[in-house]
């Protein structure tokens, strides 16, 4: 898929068939996450892969904004470790930049996806160390929930030209 | 150009021709930036576009991390307005997908482009604000120095499994 034609067409998806998703897939998804650049190159990230559809579906249980979990097959917390940090304060564009990455490239393999946010709301941050056991030192910065998709969405036109101004 | 293979082969550009970017080029990875996903939808952003080489040279002299600001002929800065703000604590993560988007589209489009921090660094974001005569309400996040790439650097391998844990 052309990246541009990807960025454009990538909607929020919350409705999903209910197939598993190959852990081959989340695989090069994975691989686009990481791909992502970090400040000072740091790439300061740790991931949990989750195809065990129960187990999506539990993060539902504890965040209102995740209805996309109650239909997705699979799923990825981005977290953050502060043991691989090298410079203050840009952390959180990094993995959200790696997010980024995941939808899109979620996109392309025939997945939707939908963002499911975690840091800086302390509520998610803690359903998310629950229901996956993490260590308190690593912070949940964004779940991915994840599957085929079982909803069709056109493309939106999000350009607002009112939005730039010119400098030259 | 395949998404899969932008977010490969794309890397952080520093030198660059002494070449013009059209606007129309521009265009093209703003529609890209706003095409990003934010909480609640919000669209928090609002975008300096720079097409005056002068005026990006100046971003190195206040930022030691804009050595790519030098021979960068465009860029955009991406800014934070906390009066489209609908729901605290996502806005740098909105902001992040979006700079992502423009480094993406801006590969794809035959640029080269370099990721410049602002928030939450003080300093960078006080010269962002100055150079460009900036409100105080909004927040420059991240700048993107851009332009046509005179090196070309190879894909790199970044996936690292032992990143990743497995449930299901």
């Amino acid at each position: 898929m052309d990246i541009l034609e990807a960025i454009r067409t990538r909607r929020s998806i919350r409705k999903f068939e209910d197939r598993a998703v190959p852990r081959e897939t989340l695989e090069r998804v994975l691989r686009a996450a990481m791909a992502a650049p970090s400040a000072k190159d740091e790439q300061p990230w740790r991931f949990i892969a989750v195809t065990d559809r129960a187990t999506v579906r539990k993060v539902a249980a504890f965040h209102p904004g995740a209805e996309a979990a109650k239909q997705a097959t699979a799923g990825v917390l981005v977290c953050h470790d502060p043991a691989l940090e090298q410079i203050e304060g840009y952390w959180v564009q990094d993995h959200a930049a790696a997010t980024q990455n995941i939808l899109l490239s979620a996109h392309a393999l025939g997945l939707g996806a939908c963002w499911i946010g975690g840091h800086p709301i302390v509520a998610f941050e803690k359903g998310f160390r629950e229901l996956f056991g993490l260590p308190e030192s690593l912070v949940p910065v964004a779940f991915v929930a994840m599957g085929y998709p079982a909803e069709t969405l056109p493309a939106r036109d999000t350009y607002r030209a009112e939005r730039v101004s010119w400098v030259g």
